[in-house]
């Protein structure tokens, strides 16, 4: 059983001006993330852009990522709308070096999403994938949400070790926990807004945005949960909080890639029709890090 | 300027049992449809299922429509969720034989599909595309609702000449041919079930998924509108609600397409993850047509 | 069967600066209305403030109004949270000379307002009261839509007449026409925004926030659909949009009682914790007014 | 300042069969009540069905409570739609002994409750009061959450002492601590089934609905966290979710009721349109509390 125990970052895909992939700015990236005490990577969550991609750049885009990172988890987002288009990804992006399939729930159609459809998808993944499955349930961006009945389910497939939840609704991360209590799941919390609360109820780690920025800082966080020295925990908890909340519920993916520069990385543009931040967000942005002293 | 005015089916795209797009029963549907007196067609709507074909497919899917039905307009479905993405669908498309192209509004990072990232997306699939647009708003799939001010806006555009507004908001519809006036913009209804409604503000016709099925009945609704039999329309608007709120709102795509089996066209399985219907949503769904007098 | 077709304001409530009630302004504003070709008046709907008005107020009012406008149906909104409350203020403004109650849903226990609850809720009030009942659906408000079956089955009860629909879904309208043909039950359209549709679909008249300022321009909206002079019927549908959408959707009571004092009613302010109007929203207001040529 | 720290049921109104309250009934409960470890009561919060009672109910019962229990807070739930009438109300009850009044946010004209709006309201009710007031947000009935931003405003006031956020937005009752730290706003967890995920963040306690039946485990549960003894806490929090979630979110006020009656207490009917639950729902709401040791 691959233990997920960690933290990851949700890496953004680095574009140059002429909105083509920077593939040195990810080595860039990716060579100073190693540095850092995660637990591996999601490449290919919402911040990758992964939508904006086409399926040889999401494919090759693990390649890279895993031979610049050979030491660490990659988790590769090989999520499509169709089940078969999913299984086909799956299988590409596995021989391209994934170490786990991170697999979101289809939305197009989101009114014929009903637990049975999401069951028959999600089985079919991970019956014909040759790395384990993890769920990944992100209502902000698809507006489903995998009911706790079904994950308790899917944690019975020997091929499906995990989910990522990035619901914010800690009730539903502890029932997740309870449920598959006796399974070997793992549940990752899908943001460093509730880090600290989801390790309270159980959860193993978190794919969280900010650790792009703040790796070492969101790392820390669990090892002091760890160590239960709650106090810091909750100061520094409170801290990531405000950054946090800003680069992903307000300003997304740009704003997350602005402030990537600030901290020494390669942000640079995302694909349109994202637009880059106003003046005023971008300056919103870094009162948010440096009220809470990251600036 | 294109004339949109008249009633557009939004084509399923039929598939064999093993997923495979099942090209000789399109041939044979559109063989049928081209009898009726429809102003042309969809080619990847919701109802096409789009999102689950792959980019060549959807290409040729408009190459076939278009050879097989010379005489009738065809709409193109060609959004993607990237603006690169989009513009190269478009002119591989518009090269297949579209006569215009319906795109979409981008819609995984919902949060951020502000007025200005739409606006910036459409005008420049407008720019880069060598036939007329039309937006396509539909947020019971997207979550997304292309403003009004934002539609006044676009309407502008020279290459820009109409919409169609799956929304059901009967007030929006009356404020876009309000807002528009004065250009030569035209608002196409985007179901059935408020078609009348939609003509009586000032709608041009309709896309309308029960078209694919009763293309006879929708295209008469238009006609009784247009002679002032005021009462006809009516009681046949009444009578066409039950069929098609069960295949949008209720049963969505599978539900047309077991419908389509009953009035003589080849219906067939959808791509998974969509289910065909449990027993009882057929049953449900045949009453709602017999009930009604159409079958 | 009290025939419920024509036109309705939801009339305002009349406050003084101290916040109480102006009755004298009442008198004055009634006398005004009176002089219009208005079937009636609704009392306490959404815009009669009636959640901010006390038990005495609430029955006060009705006999005011109808003892000033003896030849017009009132309908009194009588509605309550709880079955018991309202069943009490049904009768008590039965007695103070309401022509028929306007029952709203309760809603506070929004997830709890099943079909069967509210089902209860209606037989149990239509059951107890002296004067007929009409249905009242304003989800905008109440977050609660009264599905269409449900309606079907209400209206059998002999003291059910008809319902009131705010939702502006044209489909629902429609349906609701259709699913309820054959009994003697009216549907009235919630706004002047979408009356012209409403009645090309079946509905009687219309409970419309905008026939508080330009009761003229509403009841001729519906002479010119029942004249047959649609594109006449279309142009006024369209300009009674924008300001309607105003008072309705965007600023409420506070709009609607703005624009009272440029038509020569009385508005006043509205109870806290309504605002009143910003400058700007003002302007925009008066604008939507002007552009539309009723300033 | 008044010292919020703990756990407080906000008790249910316990009714007669024929719908008047069953004071006796009441009185047997808080005697069971009193012996538990509870800081003190929420009377009328939601599940006081405070919205179903009268203006003399609402306040005779704090009149009762508190000569009850005298040695325990009394928190009175004084929320009313109209700010006068809040004012009125919270006045009656702080002299029928209420030790601090609970504000619930209006919503009844929701899109115009601005955060403006709800400053207002607030400070005026607070400028008037003579006991602390707690501010009291409940989306799921109000559709209306008191953002963090004017809550951070609002602590400033001497009289605004704290909060009950029922939201369960875990990232938001973190910000909530975050961004009142330095003044001593006390925020309290508005249901048990984030308890300890709140506690870890900064919450002094909580107002929980599953107090009302099981006062001894929630109060063990905050115990457990200031002894640091996590893993038990975890454990027990985990027990603790499926049966409140079976109360709270599923069942409502019905579940709770019945399930007082399974634990010694009164719970008996709701006031209508409330129904009671099924015997299907009745059935899974045993089981959420025997699977979970509790029965």
């Amino acid at each position: 059983m691959l233990d997920l125990t960690g933290i990851y970052p949700p890496i953004c895909t680095p574009f140059n001006q002429d909105q083509s992939i920077a593939w040195d700015k990810l080595e860039q990236n990716m060579k100073k993330w190693n540095q850092e005490d995660l637990a591996g990577y999601l490449v290919q969550g919402s911040n990758g852009e992964y939508c904006y991609l086409t399926e040889e750049e999401r494919i090759e885009m693990i390649r890279v990522v895993k031979s610049l990172s050979p030491d660490k988890l990659v988790l590769a987002g090989s999520g499509c709308e169709s089940t078969m288009a999913t299984i086909k990804m799956t299988n590409a992006m596995a021989e391209a070096g994934a170490d786990a399939a991170m697999v979101i729930t289809p939305c197009y159609f989101k009114n014929k999403m009903s637990p049975a459809a999401l069951e028959q998808h999600f089985l079919a993944v991970a019956d014909s994938s040759p790395i384990p499955v993890v769920l990944y349930s992100v209502p902000a961006n698809t507006n489903i949400d995998i009911p706790v009945d079904l994950v308790a389910r899917l944690a019975k497939h020997p091929n499906i070790i995990g989910i990522k939840d990035s619901g914010g609704d800690i009730t539903k991360v502890g029932m997740l926990v309870h449920a598959t209590a006796g399974s070997r799941f793992q549940v990752l919390a899908g943001s460093a807004s509730f880090l600290l609360p989801a390790l309270s109820v159980g959860a193993v780690g978190g794919v969280c945005a900010l650790a792009n920025v703040l790796p070492a800082k969101v790392c820390e966080l669990q090892t002091l949960f760890n160590e239960r020295k709650l106090e810091e925990a909750k100061s520094l908890q409170h801290r990531l909080i405000p950054p946090n909340s800003a680069v992903t519920k307000n300003l997304g993916v740009p704003g997350l890639k602005e402030s990537l520069d600030w901290f020494g990385y390669y942000g640079g543009p995302c694909r349109k029709p994202l637009l880059p931040l106003t003046p005023q967000e971008s300056q919103g942005l870094k009162e948010a890090f440096k009220s809470n002293g990251f600036l």
